[in-house]
């Protein structure tokens, strides 16, 4: 079994895009100019998306903008800058500063995620369709750290038409031995790929991934199927958060059991004393 | 500023490789069957590179592979089948298992890490570029589970002649503002778009990635520069290890503290007791 080769471009004329303007409209114009096909999967950065829909904020508001977004604190670290907070926020996404992003925006201004990434790509995917007459997919991409890997790469936040994770578990290796674990998580290898043509500086704020029909899906669940449920992670928080929890947990322990040892055997040992004077 | 576009396919016609096979002439030939062009990556499955360099286990010596592979132990988790270990290896990889792979193997072994990833890709570099005339660049990728994230996604464990972290730190964005922290991790971004076409049950373990020329840079560092100096990370280890082990240190320090209040405190008590009588 081969499969088609894949190509991924950018599609270029997108104007500079600001609160109310309508995004779909504009995405499917240039899609359209792009000769976007059937089948064809857009990544669309979702700043624009942000921008489009308003989600924009003062700059001095800033934290105030992450505190609201978030759900619950990961990790924190103290910098010579100020503090870096990794969260949760509404969409369940671990990120660093809850996905507020203050490059490419316009100046003293800070952008919050879409409010609802899934039924932006809905939009989007309705209009493109529209013009091109036939199913394609619409992914929501932002760019995100991991642990123990340097640099960033760019994930899918929200999806329409598209299968984001490809779970094999049950199929069968091109050995005919069972993949046990296997998921690939190809909405996230969909938001790599068209990150390397989109770039952060290109301007190039949607991108064109041709040659994964089969992974459109109408009925595919959005970008939450991309989130691990926190009770499964091994990561929920950062080890020195967990480890100072667990620490002033242990020391209200001990310190319970110290204090009944210790008191037992300070009475002993005075009853001895007074007992020998 | 535009990108070219990026074109992905699978190189056919790679016999199934087995230990002792000159894997870099093999794929010099196949790579010059499809016309691998200068200024192409070469995605190269670790599987292949393994299975060519004997890097194969007994099955049964499974978990003493793990081991032996295991630089420090980041989180285990028992579930009905066993226990999984999710350790650092030798390469400085965070990875189920160590990257210790029983799928796409022989019956009855598994499948250990290339020794040296860095110098598998540059002999295979070494081979294709006698052939193709020019530079081309090549990464070694392995699958990986992620923090957070549903699903695995392909990431570089090695590479030659590929600068694999894009640092923009001190560059400006498309408005003009400086990116403070941004640095795309375009070797794993590599590696996700390889995957797409490559797949996990596709049987075609090498990708060419075509369009990605200004990556390449012949003196770029290996495989370790996507690695997290473990010092610099947050999630060093699991939240349950970490918990674990603050809680053990805590009850020693509350014990302490709450033995030698008690103490004090029984001696006193003892002390108004017998006064008292």
């Amino acid at each position: 079994m081969t499969s088609p080769p894949l190509v991924v471009f950018g599609i270029p004329g997108l104007p500079e895009i600001a609160a109310g303007d309508d995004l779909p409209r504009l995405i499917a114009d240039a899609a359209r100019r792009a000769d976007v096909q059937p089948g064809d999967i857009l990544a669309v950065t979702s700043k624009i998306v942000s921008k489009a829909e308003g989600r924009i904020a003062a700059a001095e508001t800033r934290e105030q903008a992450i505190t609201d977004e978030t759900v619950r604190i990961v990790a924190t670290r103290e910098h010579p800058g100020g503090v870096t907070r990794i969260v949760e926020n509404r969409l369940g996404l671990v990120m660093a500063a809850a996905g507020v992003d203050a490059s490419n925006t316009a100046d003293g201004t800070v952008l919050l995620l879409p409010l609802d990434p899934d039924e932006s790509a809905r939009r989007i995917r309705v209009a493109v369709e529209g013009r091109v007459g036939a199913p394609i997919g619409v992914v929501i991409t932002d760019t995100a750290g991991r642990a123990w890997r340097e640099g960033q790469t760019d994930i899918t936040i929200g999806a329409s038409g598209v299968r984001l994770l490809d779970d094999l578990r049950g199929a069968h290796d091109a050995s005919g031995k069972l993949l046990a674990v296997t998921a690939p998580a190809v909405g996230d290898e969909i938001a790599a790929a068209a990150d390397l043509v989109k770039g952060k500086t290109s301007g190039m704020p949607v991108a064109v991934v041709r040659g994964l029909d089969r992974h459109l899906d109408p009925a595919a669940p959005g970008g939450r199927s991309l989130v691990r449920p926190a009770a499964d992670d091994m990561f929920y928080i950062g080890h020195r958060e967990a480890h100072e929890a667990g620490r002033a947990e242990g020391r209200e322990a001990g310190f319970a059991q110290g204090y009944a040892e210790g008191f037992a055997e300070g009475q002993a040992e005075e009853r001895g004393a007074s007992g020998a004077s």
